[in-house]
């Protein structure tokens, strides 16, 4: 178990899931730790499984060095129980890089997807909307964002109910033409991609607000426009603080605003979703913030149920096997 | 003239301009109608000298295109008063893409400069950061990122006094060898660098908030950070209304905190700095917004006269030529 507040909010977060009908619940990570937890929290022993794990992967190690020299880190070991079919999902809110290469390496690809991508929910001013890639990847071909837009449209699909996502692609203005070789050579591949609403390219400016709900990128524009978003978040905070500063009525206006922004910080928190997936491998691999809460984490569990109880791993594989470019 | 509210907002913003020492204004467009414009607002003949130009560059005209069929656009008979010392900057409200490609094809690339590029500079929660950038380029290689990092130091520092600016590479981790081939490469070439002060990798969410002043990225990205940001804010403002329906109280507050809303929305608005320059071109080009009204107007010609005033070009041109990489 990893994560700021390990194992502790992973555990409470564990014991709501149980409650409210998530589980079993399999524990991995040093069996002294987690038992002392477990007691300090008065959990009867047996409530959960605990699988012992000797090592763990610190944030700012390299992912794939990690994995090769700790065999038995714990997220190493959590994939290898979900490969082994003793776990029906993963869910860990420690380095992504490791859980993204562990998941890859354990689990395999699922057939006809060329690169698994992180799928991130978001509220957006039109209703709910994904990002793919958040950041799985570093540089992607053509052909991967076609698997993107596929998986990202069942995601949007079976989770969050919107019957036909409209499709677009990040690029820097709206004809198709318009934009790096990348992007023009995916809108191509996009416009005769079947099972998919594609409506073409999507400015920065329409990511939360414009006409798409599955917002299809590489993983390097993915991951910095997601990281962005808390950063333009703060940014907005900390200017409507300046303008309150030495201004009383103004100040008062702020501190009755209060239930707002908590509104505000409820939706743009990505612990109210719990966790992102990385779509694409053979199994369930659930991607929660480092800094996860207990509710955060109980949240990350219950996306990682309603995702193999929609399987949406079959539906991905069965809409990828539509396309002729299939492996 | 180009741009929403043009010619009004152009003609008003020049007056203004024109009040405050900045001057004298050549207009450019279509006679008639900026004659007629003056007369409108009663200002008297010979206070500004009118230069015709028979045509424009519609905003979903393809920018090359345009230019190649109209010889007469205004866009590129203003550019040549430029190229032919007829006046010592040009500022335009009209299509973004057309400028650029106006700017290099008639004012042609400063010695050393490999890619001019758009510096748009933004008030960060640590003081003035400068974009660049943000959409001059499509794609980029490695080596034009250097370029951006001497330019947009130079900018920061020269128009906005920040001394020793902080450079940062946008990437997807603070790791040197993260990130997509274009940035691991090109932070090597910025770690060799002479004349900059190159911090490494930046994160998204360091963009506005973070441990850099000049944020270096391709075009590509750059764009879709720029416009994302505009985005982001409008989201940031939709979930506060959200939640503040239907709660008396809350709304109250938000009416109070109008000054501080209207506070952020003046330090946001790119009207505020008036506009961006074009960096790396033999020549002042100063991109302001589509929706310019007079004041955005009148600040984007007094930033054209600063970087004039500055020699802001010729420090680019010295700087770039300590390096032994020059063309």
């Amino acid at each position: 178990m990893g994560g700021d507040d390990a194992p502790g909010a992973q555990i409470e977060g564990a014991r709501r899931a149980l409650r409210s009908g998530i589980g079993p619940i399999i524990l991995v990570g040093q069996t002294d730790e987690v038992s002392g937890e477990l007691e300090r929290r008065r959990i009867p022993p047996g409530t959960f499984d605990i699988v012992h794990a000797a090592e763990t992967v610190a944030m700012d190690e390299s992912p794939t060095y990690a994995l090769k020299r700790k065999r038995e880190a714990s997220i190493a070991v959590a994939t290898r129980l979900v490969r082994d079919a003793k776990a029906c999902a993963l869910v860990s809110c420690g380095s992504t890089g490791a859980q993204v290469a562990s998941s890859i390496l354990h689990l395999g690809r699922l057939p006809g997807v060329e690169r698994p991508a992180i799928a991130v929910a978001f509220p957006g001013t039109q209703g709910w909307g994904v990002l793919i890639d958040a950041g799985a990847n570093a540089q992607n071909r053509p052909s991967h964002l076609v698997g993107f837009a596929v998986m990202g449209t069942l995601y949007l699909r079976h989770i969050f109910g919107v019957e036909n996502p409209r499709v677009g692609l990040v690029s820097i203005g709206e004809e198709a033409a318009k934009g790096n070789e990348l992007v023009v050579e995916a809108h191509r591949l996009l416009e005769g991609t079947p099972g998919i609403n594609f409506v073409g390219m999507v400015e920065g400016r329409g990511v939360y607000t414009g006409g798409a709900d599955v917002l299809v990128c590489d993983g390097f524009v993915g991951n910095v426009l997601l990281k962005f978003s808390e950063s333009a978040s703060r940014w907005v905070v900390h200017h409507l603080r300046e303008g309150m500063r030495g201004r009383p009525l103004v100040t008062l206006g702020g501190l009755l605003m209060k239930p707002a922004f908590r509104h505000f910080r409820r939706v743009a928190d990505p612990s109210s979703i719990g966790g992102a997936p990385l779509l694409g491998v053979k199994g369930t691999s659930i991607i929660a913030h480092g800094s996860s809460d207990a509710e955060a984490v109980m949240n990350a569990l219950a996306m990682a149920r309603r995702l193999v109880d929609e399987k949406v791993n079959e539906k991905i594989t069965a809409n990828l096997q539509l396309e002729t470019r299939g492996e």
